[in-house]
């Protein structure tokens, strides 16, 4: 089973706290947990703790290694991202096209996702290192990522591409053809109510209306309000024309949103 | 046509200059430039412009406004960004699936993406601005990032969809398998010459060697290498029984690589 635990991001020599701290939160918020440092430099620790925010867990249980080879010893993938062109670098493929290997990859073993230090990336004895490369989409003027962004895209992408998000769903069903066309004979009766329109325009006025509402009212909520304010108009419209009594119906309006 | 330049990034009440500079560069390597903060509090511009990195143009031509409704006025579509459920949060979707609707509205209109304060995101007075609203994929633990990489996740996603990425490609032709077949053949006769396998298990070894060279060697750069290793040892085992003469062909293995 694809398990998220054995994928393991590796900095190769961070310069800075705050980018750490910043790959920590973006772990957390798309389910990784294992941080590798591979010589870090003099880092500032309360900047780190101060971006990682309420992922300082992932901070505080980081692994520490002197050299790359050490830090993915115990991984079968290993797979490295550069931004530059060149010797080996022509064999990179995006995160989007990786991610789906690197969650195969976590079913029998771990897999290392590998960043280059800020100010230099991955050497080429690094990438040697690496089975594979991944190349983050960008633009040819801006290509290099700030490194935590650049771990929070492949993150993004394995987290995608393993369906473990779940959108909030829509509470209110989708409204039915049945109740949609009531809603539509009560705001045409309303629409002549009110004087907005005349009869002999009125099949052409309620095209309109139909597009309008066709497109922003889907669900059974979304037209219990449209037949709320129909309800209320003709209310008005029939105490102007000198009828009585607010209609009893006008709880009909409420929704599931409440 | 689709045009990146009718993308607005907005921030609303940024706090930290860091986040601002770091939004910056995000947005430089996705192809964006139009960014406006409304009401920033004091940002420390000096942290925003080292962040920016290479893209402090678009921090020096960033406009400000004093409220959201001021700095979307001139958009057809407004998308909000939440992390938060709610009412009218449910109806978010993801980057991925808003993508191609942004760009869609680039083609005849501005479409403003806004991004929430460091703290408390957007409020509900600034969401009902928004047309829709997007939410990003992210663990129900720590559902909520960074602002700067809630950025970079959407720009990525409209620039990746925009499909004006173009990866590096493989200079070296896809070997063909005639080419395939004659390295095979020199594998097979060098391996036997220098005594790696008997002529009566010889088959029975290649099929494993060609399951491994079929991953590995795709190019006609990657044949040629391993021809000429073949060759190499061919030679040697010649010097050793007794025969003689480096072979001529041995620049076969330089490749296009170099």
């Amino acid at each position: 089973m694809v398990n998220l635990d054995n994928i393991r991001i590796v900095l190769a020599g961070p310069l800075c706290g705050g980018n750490v701290g910043a790959v920590c939160r973006a772990m957390g918020n798309m389910g990784l947990s294992d941080l590798a440092l591979v010589a870090p430099r003099r880092l500032n620790m309360d900047e780190a703790r101060w971006m990682a925010c309420h992922a300082a867990e992932i901070l505080d249980n980081r692994a520490e290694f002197g050299a790359l080879p050490e830090a993915v010893a115990d991984c079968a993938a290993v797979l490295g991202t550069t931004a530059r062109p060149g010797l080996y670098r022509r064999h990179a493929r995006t995160p989007r096209e990786w991610a789906p290997r690197i969650l195969e990859g976590t079913v029998n073993g771990r897999v290392a996702l590998v960043f280059g230090r800020e100010d230099n990336g991955l050497s080429n004895d690094e990438l040697a290192v690496c089975n594979h490369v991944i190349r983050i989409p960008s633009t040819e003027e801006y290509p290099s990522l700030n490194v935590a962004q650049a771990v929070l895209v492949c993150a993004y992408e394995v987290y995608t591409a393993s369906a473990r998000y779940s959108p909030p769903r829509e509470k209110s069903p989708d409204a039915s053809s049945a109740l949609k066309e009531r809603m539509i004979a009560m705001w045409r009766q309303m629409l002549l109510d009110i004087g907005f329109m005349k009869p002999e325009k009125a099949d052409h006025m309620m095209l309109g209306l139909r597009r309008i509402f066709g497109r922003g009212a889907q669900t059974t909520d979304d037209v219990r309000i449209l037949m709320g304010v129909a309800r209320q108009a003709e209310w008005v419209a029939a105490a102007v024309n000198g009828a009585a009594g607010r209609p009893a119906g006008a709880a009909d309006c409420e929704t599931t949103e409440g």
